[in-house]
């Protein structure tokens, strides 16, 4: 029932169902369950120190013999206008008076990392089966060297003309990142008006236009959404919210009642957090900046703006970062392991 | 291979494959071809005269025996402030100018008809197998009695709230309308931010909502979109701008070489054109008016301001209002019966 694909190629991966890296809300434990269950788990990791990676890398090791997927965001470093940056503090100084905060982080010289020779180096030697992108790619050499190294190199594009410019640098994999997708949109360049390609539109396009395998993500929460994505032409799916609502997920209270409460329409693009374009649950605070409609400063130094605000968050969504799409509402809860089964039995339900 | 559904229930009706209405591009030609091939044909209106709307439903029934659906726009009368319209005109005068024109519409007492009880009493005499209307529906009178005469009713939904209030009104078929797909979006209230639901998420939690079969409309282009939907949980599909390269649909040499070049990316929602959000192809006037983001009159007051304008569009996109989806790179050109016969053939295919 499955196509054949890179993916189920790899050996000790039956299924083409790669849950999505999600960093900060994916644990070690996720992973390695839903690599176990004949997935691929995926940690995302952003400015997370090079030692943590690797002891996680460990870890999983311990727990799984199976494939897993490593995934970076390869960003340029930010280059803001400091008159940029004044005009945010101005914009953030009611919220963060509103929370009872008065400081706004001065220092914001320090960007989330990009992807670093460091980083490289660190990959080169730690060899997960794959490794994939967000925000586009590092420089060739980079992913020449993965390559050779047996890594699968994974991208996210958000248009037929970022997965043909993937193609043509060497990625194995495209992930085609649907409108409907939770958390960041995977686009090139955020400088740009960017109106949304939805999922079912976007693979079938991918599809016809590279020939590499691809991979659908957006808006998929069961094994309807799975055959429906094999139909368009698809190697397989990654999905990401439907992964929130497991047990080994590394989600807030509030996260998750916000997703037991989802409705289709409750979530919306902003930049308001981190200075790219993510999808998340609507609140107060993304709806006024977006109503101010100004520039923000680059990714990721509005997110070190606003961090503090989004820590001290109390138990309203208010100021809340609740990144999910925009079929949160489909969840069920239940361990990762069941979940893959589940989203099996379902997909080979439909396709008979 | 296809499930049972109202549609297929339809004596006449072989595939569940619905032709979109497009007030103005599509034709009774368009309409029989479609229900002669074992789909069924939709002609829309807006401001039509009720003589031509007899006219159309004499003629299409000489060309077919099949089942056929006639589409009606159900939007509440305009209600705009004096000021308002003021300013869309000084927005509009560079646009007229710059085209040559001087005169921008004075006259903007006539709105296009609503739904009006003439065009209830025309219907229940013509009696249309399938009537389906957008932006919500007329009274409930209009529905019953509609019923009682024998004919099915549509309605669109863009969210699963809009779908389940659609049958608690007595409506036989939702249509789920995503994100993706061009025209006018079916939103019942266009006075809140959209923010718009993939029809890959959209469809599965329209189908777990209610009761009665759901359309899955958006994106879909060809045999792989429609075996989607199904998968999705859909019990059939309504495809607009695929049948705008068939030889019998109504669409200009400016339009149809603009969906040869189309790309995924290269549309958005916008007001400018009828005061409602539609799906067209991006141009200098539709992306400078949204770039000023102030209030537009309502629909279709402004679709009476920009008339001018539109009409004296040059061989360029500047002022066109270019209606197709996400998907319409996908188009094949062919005449209706052979776009009908390959896409029930590739959906076979793929279903096996």
């Amino acid at each position: 029932m499955w196509p054949k694909t890179h993916l189920t190629d790899l050996p000790g991966v039956k299924h083409p169902i790669i849950q999505a890296p999600m960093a900060g809300s994916t644990t070690v434990e996720l992973v390695a369950a839903v690599s176990n269950a004949g997935g691929i788990g995926s940690m995302g990791y952003s400015e997370t120190p090079s030692a943590t990676i690797r002891e996680d890398a460990q870890k999983i090791r311990t727990l799984t013999d199976k494939p897993f997927n490593l995934n970076f965001f390869a960003h340029d470093a930010p280059a803001n206008k400091p008159e940029i940056i004044e005009s945010a503090r101005e914009r953030l100084r009611p919220f963060y008076s509103a929370a009872g905060l008065s400081e706004i982080p001065q220092d914001v010289s320090k960007p989330l990392l990009t992807f670093t020779e460091e980083r490289l180096e660190l990959l080169l030697d730690i060899k997960p089966p794959l490794v994939s992108f967000h925000f586009g790619l590092p420089g060739s050499a980079a992913i020449e060297s993965l390559k050779k190294a047996g890594c699968r190199i994974l991208c996210s594009a958000t248009t037929t003309a970022e997965a043909i410019s993937l193609e043509q640098s060497g990625v194995d994999i495209v992930i085609a990142q649907g409108w409907e997708a939770g958390g960041h949109r995977g686009s090139f360049d955020v400088n740009h008006d960017d109106h949304g390609v939805g999922t079912m539109a976007l693979v079938p396009q991918i599809v016809d236009a590279v020939n590499i395998p691809v991979i659908a993500a957006g808006g998929i929460a069961d094994g309807r959404g799975i055959a429906a994505a094999l139909m368009l032409g698809a190697s397989g799916v990654q999905m990401g919210t439907a992964f929130l609502s497991c047990a080994e997920a590394n989600v807030s209270d509030v996260h998750l009642e916000a997703i037991r409460n989802a409705r289709d329409d409750d979530t919306r693009l902003t930049k308001a957090f981190s200075g790219r374009p993510a999808r998340a649950r609507r609140n107060n605070y993304i709806e006024s900046m977006a109503a101010q409609r100004l520039a923000l400063p680059d990714f990721p130094t509005m997110y070190t703006l606003s961090d503090p605000l989004r820590k001290a968050s109390d138990d309203t969504l208010d100021n809340r970062f609740l990144l999910y799409g925009q079929a949160a509402a489909l969840n069920r809860e239940m361990p990762a392991t069941e979940l893959v089964q589940t989203l099996v039995a379902e997909t080979r339900n439909l396709l008979g």
